[in-house]
């Protein structure tokens, strides 16, 4: 890794912001954090958002859903802000956590959208929340709209899980990192590499150039074609400590060595 | 045209409503309407929704988009919300429209996200809202679900033009149709067939199917895969009076016999 461009990246974008009157200490990652240890079998169910958020999902899909995530014990359910209170209902007192996702998968709504968005999820019965950046203003350098953007979100729902969706395969090097210096410096605990509707998926280089960024006391979720347990432990082993997939059940079966197909 | 299969579906509507204590006369659409004159040189533009919604737009693409339909006289520029105040700007004092997109493209997030998504548009200068339907409702049969989603957002822009997009490549033609009186019945002002991010775009045997459903007195909007003159000839000879499309400036150019490539 190379620590001086790093730390570029972060000169940059902390010298735009304060352009614009923002000024905050850019927080610097912990070098030596790799965040999350080795799944083993045991383990690395804990690590998957099973997620299901294609548009023409049912029900009974939902119910499905959330039903194998009690199974298999999963982090969390991912699903649409329009089923999180029936995934809430039907978790309700397992440790199986409702997540769903804001301003998704564009990330072009408003900032004040996404906040009234997060908050209504989070009335639903949301406990995690992954929001999309605005994609367009990350790509063009206005950082004080993104940092804004994301911090407006933080403030709107403290006491949840912030994941920020960064969607990494419109972005250059340069863009991932200031986006997690971004989200780090609002206050999110996770950044996240894609929403699966986009270009592109996680890429185990990726994953672990926002592992050096954001350091160990922040999380990295890896996303969007994660389908088989050596992507998922790939990605693991390059500093994800959080998996979205839809795929969990094929994921954990592989390890299992229970699957015939 | 099947007419008694047509009536089948109106019926089958109104009797789902009424089960759940919405009773509403189901309009039925003028069987002579076709609504849309046929497009000469002079008047295509006016057909247009010049459309830029991918999530890596920049404001001088806005920009540029903006200064297109003001020369080429589209009806309106369609942009993600987060764009609308730039565009309402740029385009002041014009007669080209500022639409946006609401719940787009997954259609999959709450009815009052939608509600204050839509108000917060309008806020910011938004004439007309093209809001996607539940579209895991409207697959399952919810119709009270769908209907009062449309109708939230009905209510609380009632000033604005109102476009439903059904993103008819993933419905059956019983589907359509019944999502067609569901959004007229809800006071739409329009049907759309297509976001343009999910399963296929509109065709010409949907669209002269939403026309005969909604009738005259209701609009139908082509939108998805409509990237030449021929093609926009073809959706308005079956009905459309409204094309969303991101090609344009290469559809009229088309029209002009000015293209070279």
């Amino acid at each position: 890794m190379d620590y001086k461009w790093l730390e570029e990246q972060r000169e940059e974008v902390g010298l735009a912001l304060a352009r614009q009157g923002i000024r905050l200490v850019v927080p610097v990652g912990d070098k030596a954090g790799k965040g999350a240890a080795a799944a083993d079998d045991s383990s690395l169910s804990s690590f998957i958002d099973h997620t299901l958020l294609k548009p023409t999902a049912s029900q009974s899909e939902i119910r499905q859903l959330c039903h194998e995530a009690l199974d298999y014990e999963f982090a969390s359910v991912c699903v649409n802000p329009v089923h999180v209170p029936a995934a809430a209902s039907l978790l309700d007192g397992s440790n199986v956590k409702v997540c769903t996702v804001i301003g998704f998968p564009l990330g072009a709504t408003t900032t004040l959208s996404k906040v009234l968005e997060a908050r209504d999820a989070v009335a639903g019965g949301a406990e995690e929340i992954d929001m999309v950046v605005n994609i367009g203003a990350l790509i063009e350098g206005d950082y004080a709209r993104v940092y804004s953007d994301i911090k407006g979100v933080r403030d709107a729902v403290p006491g949840q899980l912030l994941k920020v969706i960064l969607e990494t395969g419109y972005l250059s090097k340069e863009q991932i990192v200031r986006g997690c210096i971004l989200a780090k410096m609002a206050g999110a605990d996770f950044v996240k590499t894609s929403t699966g509707f986009g270009a592109g998926g996680a890429t185990v280089e990726d994953v672990a150039l926002m592992r050096e960024v954001v350091g160990a006391d922040c999380g990295v979720k890896a996303s969007g074609g994660i389908r088989d347990v050596e992507t998922a432990l790939a990605m693991i082993k390059a500093g994800a400590n959080r998996l979205g997939a839809s795929s969990g059940v094929a994921i954990m079966e592989g390890l299992r060595g229970e699957s015939d197909y």
